[in-house]
């Protein structure tokens, strides 16, 4: 069984001007080629320090895969510290050269004469192409008299190291177009299989009490974990074939979804907007959304789901409140007498965006995110959501703590306005009503 | 000169579950202190890794900073493998269960047997109360003989270990209540004092060799990295003192902001957003958007700035057609000759909006985001923008690349819609007519 290392490089990682994505992203390519692993290393661009990270990687794991340090500014040291560490000559790749020059050309520039540095490679190690960028990536098969220069103990199997650009769009492309087909047929032997049941409207550590008979599972193994408003069980199965292990994995699946019940909205990649959209699409219904405190996330998560064209058509950002009045038939009595923070105001804003839109249901929000623009009545973090169909309106009303910043809000809110259209389309006198 | 290493621990993360922002944070807040950080490393929820991962960070950091595995689940296995790696009992803090039981009691539940583990710590350190959740921290300052137990040669200097749980929110207040400022009077000698001048319509190398006189400066360092769809410029300086560090870096701050231009947009913490509002207020203007594509995230990033009420009344989202008809009075006539993804409808979007909210500035966004919808005549990717004032409409045709993602294309428009916004805010004409 394989295992790999991720190693991310950039002064600007350890100072936390970016954040790695790109770690993320490979550790779940890992995952769905079955190669196991144990650490990720960040380090900034200093010689020593990738030299000591790329040895002690080597000496662990039989894969490692690097990302930063391949672009053309004098603080990008990939390509030269791997040479030096292995003691090898830096060689030119013409037919690079004359591409990176044909990229900077399309778009009418000389290309910089420091992008040149980017056509090198150790000799002995492959250029990978890039599709998105000028910066190719390392492949590179250690033999065996490298990994002594490095005092690796090296046996059977070789090691591998697979460089790559640090723009989150350039690896992707060429892990997908060169690294994935490599791996799947250098290492694929058993296969991880793994399923994220993802849950709103309950704690981890409920979650977890409630499947606690089947935590010290070892195949599938189960476990829980807190998300961003949201907690997740994620069960995993190992077996030699994709088949034999959803197999495995299956029956537990199916028993977590059982007792979950609706608090389980969904798996893997769905999203509350995607089941959402989904309940919407099949039932042919269409939502309108009119927003205040969340000042379009809601709307910008709906249409995050491709597709969303079909049930979304109209939704209104109303911040102010004349917007509210003239566009949503809000009235001056709702405003004057409760304020557009109330539950009257959101059972107006939703009655009047459903009858602007002519959808099927009508989301309001209206909310206070803060940090200014909180009273003792109506504190930072109130918020009051609406929905209206064709026979009735409801509201519900949220409270967020104190210590929650504006975005915590906004997102938090977001996500029950969300849950709170998903119960809609769920209830059974709703479907009764309607479909 | 105090160094630390971070080390992040669940086994969601090396599966890519959940992305390490945590990581970032305590990067950034490390750097305010003045703290090196050179290695950062991740590893799962085993209790051997955890230990050589702590051993090893600290053979070679004064601090060694711990985020994760302190849940109330098996699988969070912070403090007994501290207790266990540096052999110490685990003792129970009879104030901290009181406190997590009254916490759920607040809640009108009883507290799942499984959260007792969280009132226990290892002999000899302490604990760290957390304000917004159950699990508290653990603070250790390490003395001579138990470093010698785990083989970590001490000379004079004392180690530190900070366990803090995975959620990010009660990470960030433990971090500012009792973390920080600990740091603060432990270890603060000299400052890094950073300021990142951020660029937008710029490629990373054509900044890096704008400035590549400046790039091999010690003191300050200029370091030139991408962002997504912006490049920035990052100026960090040391010193004694923040004023002095301050000064050291001011005049090539000010050398990059004559030499960049308008291209230069802002610094640190602005955002294009957050500009864009900064030159809507102060010019006392107000500002509407019509979004297609883009579907609310304009609206979104405008009103994540708080105050963003001032100059946002009123934003729509017309997805369907029949919505840019009715509320923006595009005509039938130039969706049935030009389509809703042409010059002709961003240019009457723009006018609608701004006519419908009765603001100084109509804004709107019409493309096809994907990966659906694209045709050989208009491919995905392709956006028109417009912008209205009170005597003219301009437009913009973008074109992403078919490599892109929904996502990379929605939020490069965005960017590309407020810079759009800001640019014509900094024109002289623009000021010239409406100031």
């Amino acid at each position: 069984m394989a295992n790999a290392e991720i190693l991310s490089i950039g002064t600007e990682l350890l100072l936390g001007n970016v954040l790695d994505t790109n770690a993320q992203f490979l550790s779940l390519e890992l995952a769905k080629l079955g190669i196991d692993c144990y650490y990720r290393i960040t380090v900034g661009d200093n010689k020593e320090r990738i030299k000591l990270a790329v040895r002690s990687a080597l000496s662990r794991a039989q894969l490692v895969i690097m990302t930063g340090g391949l672009g053309p500014t004098p603080d990008d040291l990939t390509v030269e510290t791997l040479a030096e560490l292995f003691q090898v000559p830096l060689i030119l790749d013409e037919s690079t050269l004359s591409r990176i020059k044909m990229l900077f050309a399309r778009r009418g520039i000389i290309m910089p004469e420091s992008n040149r540095k980017q056509a090198f490679y150790p000799q002995g190690a492959e250029l990978m192409q890039n599709p998105n960028g000028t910066a190719p990536g390392i492949k590179w098969i250690l033999a065996g008299e490298l990994l002594q220069r490095i005092s690796v103990n090296h046996r059977s199997t070789g090691r591998v190291i697979l460089a790559f650009p640090g723009v989150p769009s350039e690896l992707h492309a060429m892990w997908q177009e060169i690294a994935y087909p490599f791996l799947q047929g250098k290492y694929m032997q058993s296969t991880l299989w793994s399923c994220e049941l993802k849950h709103y409207g309950i704690g981890e550590s409920a979650l977890a009490e409630m499947f606690a008979h089947l935590l010290p599972s070892k195949n599938p193994t189960v476990a829980p974990y807190a998300g961003v408003g949201e907690c997740r069980l994620r069960v995993t199965a190992k077996a030699r074939t994709v088949e034999e292990a959803v197999a495995i994995a299956q029956p537990v699946i199916e028993e977590i979804k059982r007792v979950s019940g609706v608090k389980c909205y969904g798996e893997d990649e769905d999203t509350l907007e995607s089941v959402v959209g989904h309940l919407l699409a099949s039932a042919r219904l269409t939502l309108s959304v009119s927003e205040s405190c969340t000042g379009g996330l809601v709307s910008k998560r709906l249409t995050d789901v491709p597709g969303s064209s079909r049930y979304i058509q109209l939704n209104v950002v109303a911040y102010a409140n004349e917007a509210k009045q003239k566009l949503l038939g809000v009235s001056e009595e709702i405003l004057e007498k409760y304020g557009a923070v109330s539950e009257q105001c959101a059972a107006a804003m939703a009655t009047g965006v459903r009858a602007l839109a002519q959808s099927d249901i009508g989301l309001s929000i209206t909310g206070i995110a803060g940090p200014e623009g909180g009273t003792s009545d109506k504190p930072v973090g109130l918020v009051y959501l609406g929905i209206a169909t064709s026979n009735c309106v409801e509201t519900k009303e949220l409270r967020f703590g104190q210590n929650l910043t504006r975005d915590e809000i906004r997102y938090g809110t977001a996500s029950e306005a969300l849950d709170l259209v998903r119960m809609c389309l769920m209830s059974q006198e709703f479907i009764r009503q309607n479909l």
